[in-house]
């Protein structure tokens, strides 16, 4: 029964945690889920950490990131944060981060509830599958929230 | 009895930590509070290193970021050095940070001020609470120091 | 028998391992190769780390990085997390990454396709000939993907 | 008898090192200083880590940083690398850094000297007073080198 | 009788370690050195990590950056790396990088041979005067490949 830390923030305008774990629970129903909300983005990894130290055996993130170039260097401190974590446990963490600079209401709406739905997927297929379970697609141009592009 | 670690500069133009040391106290009685003034932003996380030394089990850290591109070098190293320290205690640092291109003059106090009293009350949720205290507010768009933005 | 670990990723748009391993094991006729596909670059620290810790001696990676400022700090946090890798394992991580803003449409695909094989030969050469093997091409202006520049 | 190791180049145009111990020791008599003096700022953390394993208890340091893009990342990279020392041995590395392109001529030379001094008394206070020995100037807007600007 | 690591790229246009060898060898008749060429200049810290591990005492390195943005934040993952190697091993890494955006053909030539004898230089002066070998030049404004500044 694996366990999955969910972790998601006040900060986003969109509650793209309750979309995965619906992906999660059908695609993977004896899967044991463990939720921590933060404030913003730069309190994600600690939650992570926490729960992986409480016996997860991997996490789903949700960040949301402003416009500015602030914002952005908070992104980047968070991503290495994350990427530390995942090679001190070696288990994977789904980075899903939406960029305000990537559409704007309706859209970016739509954005963020697809790509929670398609990384919580691809985290089911990982969970299940493992190393292998997602090479039938390398290098097919897949894209989350936004349409596939397809190989060249 | 929490012991919470409180880090600020004689950098800043505002003295946020007096306001969040307040909400602290009122939304939970019993805490401790440890307090380390530093000159400036790339001197806080060994402050909060130590205090997280002495026992404390969170800290909150009130950081003041001039403008100029060097000035946000310096508020991504720092934010990388209390990642760090997060994911190597386990424990929170809510970074409340100004950056003085955000406003300027009594805007920016107005800010500077809003911003420690809503951060010090995330922690104490977080404190008090524990990871789902925040959960009903996940995706709300919440905001500190700025009008909370709402869900899209 | 070196071991060689493969990573790649689902978004990238040409299919890289493919073409490394062909090369790797006309070069290298004993290796063995674990391939990992993972959704995207922020992804493939991990599935390095999991491989050393199964036994590989090196890894070949294969990420692709869109052209907005976001992907480059996401390109810039996954080389940190291989960075980190290389120097706790001591194991060489031949990063290859293809940024889109290189070039477009087939001579994308090219430069792609011809770093992968170029560079499957540059691991092959450190594992079979080590830290000298290289050394006749010191400060030769070699590239991968373009043409090499050659000496000034 | 407090030891504190004092970094410093041969690329800064300004002998900081000598104006900061000065004050190190007008302020703290008993104070030990062990001096190291390297080529540029990528060599210092290494001097720090070298004069903290001889048991220094704290560390002064001088940087001195071109006007490019790239000057800027090895600022940077070195910003970093003494927030890791900070948070690895918990003792205070006051990084005083001067940027070519704050001023020039004699006026980057006054700015050099007088933020030399400025942070050589910071770290005397914390050194002899403590977490607290600078909370009195919490908030109140204070500069190294430039004039203070005082609390908003 | 020192050990110095000497590593080079097959990426770099002009062979610099060669050029550090020899003042490496004329300075420090009794060196040791060990050399080891990697494609690019993100595979340089693991062979200087590899290295250190066979016993160097110190090494220097050879870098080449292109000119794009993503030139520099490869860059910028190597020197955060050759720092974190510096702190962890108390080991000097003098980083001898040339950008291409500095110059061009013969004159970027001229840059990259020098910068690498000058800097070969300051590594034998460490090496066998150690901390205050380099103090009568503190704050002289010392430059590699390029002319000397000067005090201001």
């Amino acid at each position: 029964m694996p366990c999955v830390a969910v972790v998601d923030t006040t900060f986003a305008r969109v509650n793209m945690a309750e979309e995965a774990i619906k992906v999660l629970k059908r695609k993977v129903p004896a899967i044991k889920i463990k939720r921590y909300t933060v404030p913003g983005i730069k309190d994600i990894a600690v939650a992570v950490k926490r729960l992986f130290d409480e016996g997860c055996d991997a996490a789903i993130t949700f960040g949301w990131v402003g416009p500015t170039q602030t914002d952005k260097y908070s992104y980047l401190a968070m991503s290495i944060a994350l990427q530390m974590l995942q090679i001190q446990y070696g288990k994977h963490v789904i980075d899903v981060t939406v960029h305000e600079d990537e559409a704007s209401g309706e859209k970016l709406k739509e954005v963020a509830i697809m790509r929670a739905r398609e990384h919580a997927l691809n985290l089911a297929i990982l969970l299940t599958k493992g190393p292998e379970g997602l090479t039938p697609l390398a290098g097919t141009g897949q894209r989350q929230g936004w349409p596939d592009v397809g190989p060249l």
